[in-house]
């Protein structure tokens, strides 16, 4: 029997990275926000690895952080570990990686949910959007309640007609046995949704007392520890450490006997999978001439003795899984804990979505995640943010917030779904990015803080302490530009690091652009030095350094806003275009892309074609002043 | 595709409160033992009030302790409210009552079972036990694991067909959207196990700002805490309080008007609900009366918003659910985060159990818990530590430890379920022990730690700390007869706490077996007082004023424990027995008691019966004897 529940301005199907993330962004955004997810026990849930971050991934969640969402100040507070990766390597790839104490991450996650004023938490399984007109007004749970509102967001995960997978095994089911949402894959078809069926797996879990660590190297956290929130400042003591150890050609050899057995190869297995996550029967079958491949152990929490075993994905049959497991070093009496399997589920192909992730089909409905084809908790963070935001946004009467390739990395995430779609689960890169030097983990506060604060998701006094940062980082750079040194002051200490002697008096910022010359050596240097925080002097190294580079690419980046200026009507009709390819004009018709330059980036549409458009819109443009 | 899997002595199915302490229990007596579960994150979850002790449940609570369980322990740890109920009454209707943090449990609980050595643990569906010649020979998984093992512990709680029903929905499910054991039901009957359908139920779950807490009374926790565990020693600082409110007219107008969308009354709940904890509307129509009924409000957690609503488990459809709880005061506004529902679910006829806990059907084969018809977290815990230790025995080969009525609640408990089966989810209450002056929770270590000990659960520093107390108050007791004190020493005291004055000199024991007077005032009187401990010094109070009252129990204990030495031989045949009236014969045949006493409690079966069967095995026995 059916019945109003409520009535509100935001509602968020979903409580994972993706759910947690919108739901957030909304309420605080001063929207009246439901978050309704089938088992409340499992909001944040980390179906998979314990970690947050890495390359590309950590990038996107501080750009969450800069714009004001929670899955930084929410790791900060829980991790087990913190690792800079890529120290070696430029600022760009710098990388933060955490480990996560899993339950502490979701219960964290379910307070700071629970304790923000305009957000109502409701246990329900949601089976039917309610569409009317070509707008979504709300949802409807299996009990028959319905919630009304003005815009909703769908981030189901993998829980979207969710099918576990494992050997010749294989039920219905959301991660982790969780009871998997079935009808409301048909209520997103029926409103005229393309859906796809993706896959994902996850490795087994073992006993900490079974693992012979003598056998593995142990990977320390870092003694300095950054942090993923530009708020946060306090250390959580005793990091614990992962180990490191590989597979054996043992281990191939038991893959390789039990192919037939694989539902991968076997062709139980419909959905498509991630690339780079690959199970490890793929990536036997794959890089069958690698000899080993990395098994980090890794602790899925403080109080507890489950350990995963990243790198060994895989849907293999429960007795493979164990044997596999056995014929790693350090393994070799392992108890399995839980066994590791496959999931399907449905995802929306994700050109069917404006860039604000509102899909075109149903106006007021926003999808975010895994559901959009994408892999990762980042990833699905990064979509939630942007698509409570904007749904929030829709709700208020104002323009969709639209980050663009050159401001972050959630921008190129976006822009590549809505715009190239993906055949398979979608992964971050920092190879995805052409504007890298500019979307360092380290600026992402410079890049999107202004933007948080100007929707109301930074808050006074942390927009202050961000301007008093940048004014601080400017000054700075002035400084050294105008401070001159004498040889004679500073010819020893150069000698001392190996860099060139001077003849004549030298700005301290030219020296500061040597490679050789680190700011500490500046500070050394200058007459009257000032003392400021590690988080300016980094920057004030950064840009003074790599100050050529990033240039250039800021010269790009001109091009490509000038470019995505160039609006294309929402009107615009295609076939009325002499001039463009009919393959063209076919994908044109589909994406709908909202610039030239997100036309430009569209696979299948020439430079050609493009030319031809932008004739037509000085042409569409004229024809309108004209009317006036 | 099955495979062995494993090789256990015990395996233990299921990770609720039974068993978790049935798996520590045979893994701490020295049995390597599997703990297999559906889900390893719900390893002693508390589906219903977050809540362990009250009458005659914490009396269990302490009885595990004293057989070296870990319920006791494992709420000491995790408490957020602990109370002594019933202080103004006598010492055998005190009850210790704890508000748990109801995660904090969990994963405290998993920890310990983690750490414990020769146990296990393992996440997996068991659907099928291994039965050759009517022996249990172990269990197989939904992954075809087969898991070999001496002897097996079935405890699934309300997973066994578990379906959940609210309102017009009905669903399989186990409780808060878990996976349910479906194909395990099909199994017990298979090997000729008759099982019935329970059910239970759950009211919902509110957010704690939603509560207007100034219009209930709050419930605030003792300021001398006491602890469930005769080990614990340190206390948890800052309580959560508990609130106090009722129902209303309104409420009860609601829920008659709605009757008809009740599964209760619409006939969709076929299983027998927990008479002792009804459903709000069971309770408004069995007691039509009644202008209101108590409500309480209780945390579910330190670090939670999610308040359990005590008083208000429903059934009713979700709408329905929401208004009931809006008619009550404070709750006018409340967000509902979870929506209660009922559960119905297989169980066993608990009269197929041998005293043990083990099935006379299948040897090796034990079940504890809501599968044995009881109902609530305490009742599962002490079955299960003893099918623990009864399983652990039997691969040992030692015999079952069968406690009595005069030992322990465990006792009536299970001496209730095997000799008189139950009609309905039982429920266990101070009444339903005929010795409960002996049964008292401040003396369950004196009464059951010799036997944890025998048995290998007490660890020897424990039980030297027993020891030592034992003698203390045996010491104190001896001290107090023989110190004599004169009138004019005392005269003053006893005036004025208004006890009677004395003329002669008289024994300190003498003057404590006067009502009003306390062991304070006996510590005041004495010449070369002692300094003992409270737990002492309770002891020495209650022994002596009790005395009278304690010593017509022994002897009635005496009476009973005559009657159950009398064994009745595995292989009468009752049908050779000339005079048992045709019931008394039936039932026999069917309970197959295991002594005289057993056999009197049996319903059916009467004096003049048991007189019968009396002559019958001393013939019997002299057949024996005088074959040699």
């Amino acid at each position: 029997m059916s019945y109003i529940a409520g009535n509100y301005d935001v509602i968020v199907v979903g409580a994972g990275h993706a759910g947690c993330e919108a739901a957030l962004a909304a309420a605080r955004m001063g929207c009246e926000t439901l978050m309704i997810t089938i088992n409340l026990d499992m909001v944040a849930f980390m179906p998979c690895n314990p970690s947050i971050g890495g390359p590309a991934k950590g990038h996107v969640v501080r750009e969450i952080d800069a714009l004001g969402g929670e899955m930084g100040r929410n790791i900060d507070r829980t991790y087990i570990q913190m690792r800079m990766l890529n120290t070696g390597k430029g600022p760009a790839v710098h990388a933060l990686r955490a480990q996560a104490d899993k339950f502490l991450y979701q219960h964290t996650m379910k307070q700071t949910m629970e304790n923000e004023p305009k957000l109502t938490l409701r246990q329900g399984l949601v089976e039917e959007l309610i569409v009317e007109d070509g707008v979504c007004k709300g949802v409807i749970s299996k009990t028959g309640a319905q919630y009304l509102a003005k815009a909703v967001v769908v981030t189901t995960g993998t829980y979207l007609r969710g099918k576990i997978i494992m050997g010749e095994l294989m039920y219905e089911s959301g991660p982790n046995n969780q009871q998997p949402a079935v009808k409301l894959s048909h209520s997103l078809r029926e409103h005229g949704l393309e859906l796809v069926r993706f896959k994902t797996g996850t490795p087994p879990r073992v006993h900490k007392d079974s693992i012979d660590f003598d056998q593995t190297v142990i990977q320390p956290g870092d003694e300095k520890v950054r942090f993923f929130s530009f708020d946060s400042t306090e250390e959580i003591p005793d990091q614990l450490p992962c180990w490191l150890t590989y597979t054996t050609e043992q281990t191939h050899q038991i893959i390789t006997d039990n192919l037939h057995r694989a539902p991968m190869f076997s062709g139980a297995i419909e959905g498509t999978g991630p690339r780079y996550c690959p199970s490890i029967e793929d990536k036997i079958v794959r890089f069958n001439d690698k000899p080993k491949h990395q098994i980090f152990l890794e602790p899925e929490g403080r109080n507890t003795s489950e350990y995963y075993v990243q790198g060994l994905s895989t849907s293999m049959p429960e007795d493979v899984q164990l044997s596999i497991l056995r014929s790693i070093p350090g393994l070799e009496k392992v108890e399995m804990m839980r066994t590791g399997y496959a999931i399907e589920y449905d995802a929306v192909v994700p050109t069917q979505l404006k860039p604000s992730l509102e899909t075109k089909a149903v106006a007021g409905l926003f999808t975010a995640g895994q559901i959009n084809g994408t892999s990762g908790y980042e990833e699905a963070a990064g979509q939630g943010i942007m698509a409570g935001i904007n749904a929030a946004r829709k709700v208020q009467g104002e323009e969709a917030i639209v980050l663009d390739r050159s401001e972050g990395y959630i921008g190129v995430l976006i822009d590549d779904l809505v715009t190239k779609g993906t055949n398979e689960p979608y992964r971050l890169l920092t190879s995805r990015a052409e504007y890298r030097l500019l979307l360092r983990h380290d600026n992402a506060d410079q890049r999107l803080t202004p933007i948080g604060y100007k929707i109301g998701l930074i808050p006074e006094a942390r927009h202050q302490r961000f301007l008093e940062k940048v004014r601080l980082i400017e000054e700075e750079v002035e400084r050294l530009k105008s401070v001159k040194v004498k040889p004679a002051d500073i010819q020893e200490l150069l000698i001392s690091i190996g860099s060139a002697e001077v003849n004549n008096a030298i700005d301290l910022l030219s020296l500061l652009r040597r490679p050789e010359v680190a700011y500490a050596h500046i500070h050394q240097m200058s007459p009257a030095p000032i003392e400021l925080s590690d988080e300016v002097t980094e920057q004030v190294e950064i840009q003074i350094k790599y100050a050529g580079y990033i240039d250039k690419q800021l010269i790009q980046v001109e091009r490509l806003r000038k470019m995505e200026k160039k609006k294309i009507p929402d009107d615009i009709n295609y076939e009325e275009v002499y001039g463009i390819a009919t393959e063209a004009k076919q994908k044109l018709m589909k994406i709908r892309p909202l610039s030239i330059g997100q036309a430009s980036r569209m696979s299948g549409v020439t430079p050609a074609d493009i030319s031809v458009l932008l004739v037509h819109l000085e042409h569409y443009n004229r024809v309108l002043a004209a009317r006036g």
